[in-house]
């Protein structure tokens, strides 16, 4: 059975929004057409003969490179997970601003480029560059801007020097596609999506902070209360996080040992720990118990797990899992609201249901007729 | 501007269900063709030349009626607002199973017919007579029952024998339509709308408690940790609850004085008051402060409320309101969750913002460019 990516659009936008579907998640790598897609504005066509990416701002040479430049200098690979930084979004109370995600913005890749460094080094930084901001070819219209915009996106001059950090033209082995920024996309392992911006046409070295909108507004912590955009904290790193791939959501099974599976990633450091709870009851808790995380490839990518987990009678139960990351960092009960609901690192419950097994007393109704 | 009823179906059906949009939560009656429908299965196709309904169980003369006969009998109305049972289910954490309602699935009609008691009496009731099940003629296949049923939901007896529970056929003045159950459909006012049998088909008077799927299992409460249905409490009366319908969740508004409207009911009584609140930051609450009725038609239906908020100042805000009905019932934060997530009363929560007034300095970043 092959999963299909589920669209997701926000109010009113065209841009194209897709979750990594079931199958995608519990891989070590997410298949390139089952990945999450997130734009914002429609997807830009673009003639890679006239493409060129330009470096501007703080730096001693600011310059243009073509295409086949920057293919030319050495080459990096990273294998990274991505979450959007508004996954899961559909799942805080009360409602929030934004595409109404599930839990399936997040996946996997293998990405290969140039480093970014390697960029930067060749323009020369000057002694007062300290944030770097990544153009996309895309724009159009956000709510609350007066003008068309282009997507664009900033790190700190560390993380951009990171070695992870890429300027990626391949993913999975294959040249970017276009939903995923053909020709050139920022590639920022440890932050949220929204970081590696796609479609690439511009990087403009700033010696002060960038104000964007989608810095300081659509990805931003705008708690209640906040009175306008100053009060934000701009999104950074991916949150500790787990999520439970199987059983799904109201999965009914018979009594006996259940096969818990599931994934762990963390934007700041390695997963230490996922442990697994079930509740029986509306007050009783069960006890955490630690899941075995299964080997992956090296890298900043998900942590896949599994823990067995003993249903011996029939009955509704809760199912949890928590992570916790080599900062000491793990997930709670609810993520803290904020307006524009990103964040979303909530410890994932899945409910299912434990039905008497077949050939003894069903517990189903016998008849639903009038005669009950 | 017209609003759309949009339809909501669960997983794997073909059976019709629609919300009634905004506009028909802000009238006092809701226009037929904008009030919810819930289906559990398609929609039968019904000749009312060979249509008849049976009476029979616990009664001395069992028998059948035909239209001509039912429509003989002295008539009665009632103006009622019917809610599922699932109504706001999609807003219960963590997930639970059915159809993924919003805030929709309700509605206030004007409902006319003969009352239940009519034919009840008609057909004599015998002293053992203790519940009334309405079947309907619409059937088909539910999750753990292994043949076809047909849509099935019992009442006790002294809710049937009360003057306002009818054997309805018309609804806001004109016959009743197929989505709504024509040639008829039970009504029982105050009850969650699981009661109100579409496309009628049979009566039939229990001297015991009717176990059927519908009252058994899909719409009953099961809490965490039930072995089975027969820990399940029926739904019965709709629980006291109310809407804000203006403003809604995202709107933005300048600084000034918010008019904010709404609708609430209860299936045990009248409402008493409605209170809202602002909250303006993560800890604080804002205080409760009245709404004031607006007069309505009588009977077992929704009343409109309405309340001045000052909002003076630009932020990230959210208004709740809450309803207390006169059994001094009212809302909380959360509804206690079920596994099929019904009997959602849970206080509702809105989040707006208020943005500095135009012509003043701007609140949006005014440039967005990398520059920025």
């Amino acid at each position: 059975m092959r999963f299909l990516p589920r669209e997701v659009r926000a109010a009113g936008s065209d841009a194209p929004c897709f979750e990594t579907p079931l199958g995608g998640l519990e891989e070590e790598l997410t298949p390139t057409d089952r990945h999450f897609v997130r734009s914002h504005f429609p997807v830009p066509e673009i003639d890679l003969a006239r493409w060129k990416l330009v470096v501007d701002g703080e730096v001693d040479r600011p310059r243009s490179f073509r295409w086949e430049e920057l293919a030319a200098l050495p080459r990096a690979g990273v294998t990274a997970v991505l979450e959007c930084a508004g996954n899961s979004r559909s799942y805080f109370r009360p409602w929030t601003e934004g595409v109404p995600w599930g839990h399936g913005a997040v996946g996997t890749a293998r990405w290969e480029g140039v480093r970014l460094r390697e960029v930067l080094t060749a323009a020369g930084l000057r002694p007062a560059a300290s944030e770097v901001v990544f153009e996309g070819v895309d724009r159009g219209n956000e709510p609350g801007v007066a003008r068309t915009i282009p997507y664009a996106m900033s790190v700190p001059l560390a993380k951009a020097l990171d070695p992870d950090t890429l300027l990626a033209d391949r993913m999975n082995g294959e040249t970017l596609t276009p939903a995923h920024g053909f020709p050139m996309r920022a590639l920022v392992p440890g932050w949220y999506g929204m970081a590696s911006v796609k479609w690439l046409s511009r990087i403009t070295v700033l010696d002060r902070p960038f104000s964007g909108y989608f810095r300081r507004r659509a990805y931003a912590y705008l708690p209640l209360g906040a009175t306008d955009e100053r009060a934000a904290v701009p999104a950074t790193t991916t949150r500790v996080k787990s999520l439970i791939t199987s059983p799904r959501e109201g999965t009914r099974l018979e009594p006996g040992t259940l096969l818990v599976r599931g994934i762990a990633w963390s934007g700041n450091g390695a997963i230490a720990s996922v442990k697994v709870r079930v509740d029986t009851s509306p007050r009783g808790a069960g006890a955490w118990r630690p899941a075995r995380l299964l080997p992956g490839p090296p890298g900043p990518t998900w942590r896949r797990w599994v823990v067995r987990c003993d249903l011996p009678r029939p009955g509704i139960f809760v199912i949890r899992a928590r992570a916790t990351d080599t900062t000491g960092a793990t997930q709670a009960d609810r993520a803290e609201w904020n307006y524009r609901g990103i964040g979303n690192n909530a410890i994932h419950a899945v409910p299912i249901e434990i039905v008497e097994r077949s050939g003894t007393a069903p517990t189903r109704p016998r008849r639903s007729s009038r005669a009950g």
